[in-house]
């Protein structure tokens, strides 16, 4: 116990006041400044809580990861959920710990990035916790919180036997990208960046449930094979995956191992009835995102998955095959 | 990116949904197992949100604070500013991340103390996030979640000129008692731990707004200066202080300083409009707590907080002399 100064941590706090948009604070009646925000959700609806840890070393590395996209993706992982269960978002919060001495440009490149994907999806912080980090190692836990009307949200657990599966957008080029800054490839300066600024699909998760499109959904955020197999469990079916119909983002062609288990691509996972496909929306896009059937929901004793080929060959699909790490 | 094994953090997510308490499930529509968790706050009510980092070597260390002592003192800060602010909790989520090589042991205890308060305040651990710690430090952030009615959540900007201020229990035990700890002393087997297990006080809070008695309140987390620094602030008051009715805690006797600096106490420090001080409960105890006036708030050009002797002397009063710090 001794006598020290706050000032780094009300600077931070500053900055993340700064960084709350007040414009969009309709459902945030109270925000930073007190020992609680205030959240006032829609009559009706019920309140979807997802937190997760962003840490440097785990989940981004400073010589691979700008701080506007350390700040982008803290984000997006928190949105991606509520976009799996078809959730609107209402506010995020920030628990950020910074090493003593981290340069103010990383905060600021942070924040930036963060307050982007903020804006244009209309999400205020609404709040957060500050703290010097014990080590070297920058510390962040975003908290969504998002809502759906009551009974309604989108859950793993509601496939059906015969349910057709579907992806959005193109699977495995945030494994690609991340290779290549492996590698030290600079990030190329047009295109893409699936690894540094993945896009949440929430306006495609809201549709599903508006439309009452999908059975049951998940996003992919661990990778194809580890995400299906969660579907699978929850749901307690099996899956059969046609390899030739996956959508390989263009970063990993050639490489469909990336698609089954690249991770982090944060496309939507969901399963539909049949008497869906005919229609033309859902067979190829959704929101402006392309929407591709992979597969079908089946009955079997033990859930598992089974992977098809060109030739009609099936073979075990095991789940996980790769994880991201960044020490 | 490498192939990985996850057991290590399945078997924490295990762990986490065992301490997760099915009983008091009531408001949680969905718990641990989705992208989100679901809750449904009471009808007529919004939502209250906080977020507290409990980073090893800054809030505890393992060889002052037991593993118990950790999970309780990590959930109690959360719940402490819903009892800030009135309101009622509906759930907690845990973003947990362990070193590598974790006594198994440590986890057990650090569940179990965090378990013991939850069951006591009926509050379920409804999510969260683990991860492997990137350094040798143990972090977790908290986020509590709770509901109050609809535009009568107490907070700190509502005081009035000529308000009574109240402070809940008594002060500067919880530094008391880690200056004891940082000397190396064993924590008593008997009596209070008011900075190993702090008592949060929701009872109080509650009972605050329900009954309209406050006009404002604020935790003591910081110490009474900080504290009531923030009040006065928020309020644009500056505030009186009689040090001879400081409630000085018996671990703390004859150290006033810790009384008004020593921080970490959690409890509620209000303000009361004066013709409530007639009413006995008001002036001895509410919710079976003892409740103190302490001094009074007043008009001031710049809020300025002003501390009163024993003989009637006055002298400007500092906030925040006293910082805990872990390192």
């Amino acid at each position: 116990m001794k006598k020290t100064s706050r000032g780094g941590e009300l600077a931070l706090i500053e900055t993340i006041r700064r960084a709350s948009d007040a414009r969009a604070m309709g459902r945030v009646r109270l925000g930073i400044g007190d020992d609680c925000a205030i959240l006032r959700p829609p009559s009706g609806h019920e309140v979807l809580v997802t937190t997760d840890l962003c840490l440097e070393g785990r989940h981004f590395r400073r010589d691979w990861h700008t701080a506007e996209s350390a700040g982008h993706r803290c984000l997006a992982r928190g949105l991606s959920d509520l976009g799996a269960m078809g959730a609107r978002p209402l506010a995020a919060f920030l628990s950020l710990a910074l090493p003593a001495g981290t340069d103010g440009k990383w905060t600021a490149g942070f924040f930036r990035g963060l307050r982007k994907l903020a804006d244009e999806v209309a999400v205020p912080l609404a709040g957060g916790d500050t703290a010097q980090s014990p080590s070297e190692h920058i510390l962040a836990d975003i908290v969504l919180i998002g809502s759906a009307p009551a009974g309604e949200a989108l859950r793993r657990s509601t496939a059906h036997a015969g349910d057709l599966i579907y992806v959005t957008g193109r699977l495995g080029g945030s494994a690609a990208e991340l290779i290549s800054l492996q590698n030290g490839a600079e990030p190329a300066a047009k295109g893409e960046h699936p690894q540094l600024f993945p896009v949440p699909r929430l306006a495609v998760g809201e549709a599903l449930l508006r439309r009452r499109l999908a059975t049951a959904c998940i996003d992919i955020s661990d990778g194809l094979s580890t995400d299906l197999k969660h579907l699978c469990e929850a749901s307690g079916l099996s899956a059969e995956i046609d390899l030739s119909r996956l959508p390989v983002h263009p970063l990993a062609e050639g490489r469909i191992e990336l698609a089954l288990h690249g991770g982090e691509d944060y496309e939507l996972l969901f399963a539909a009835k049949p008497s869906l496909r005919a229609g033309l929306k859902m067979r190829r896009s959704l929101a402006g995102v392309p929407v591709t059937q992979i597969g079908r929901f089946i009955e079997r004793g033990r859930p598992l998955m089974v992977q098809i080929d060109s030739h009609g060959s099936r073979k075990r699909l095991e789940a996980g095959g790769w994880e991201h790490t960044f020490v």
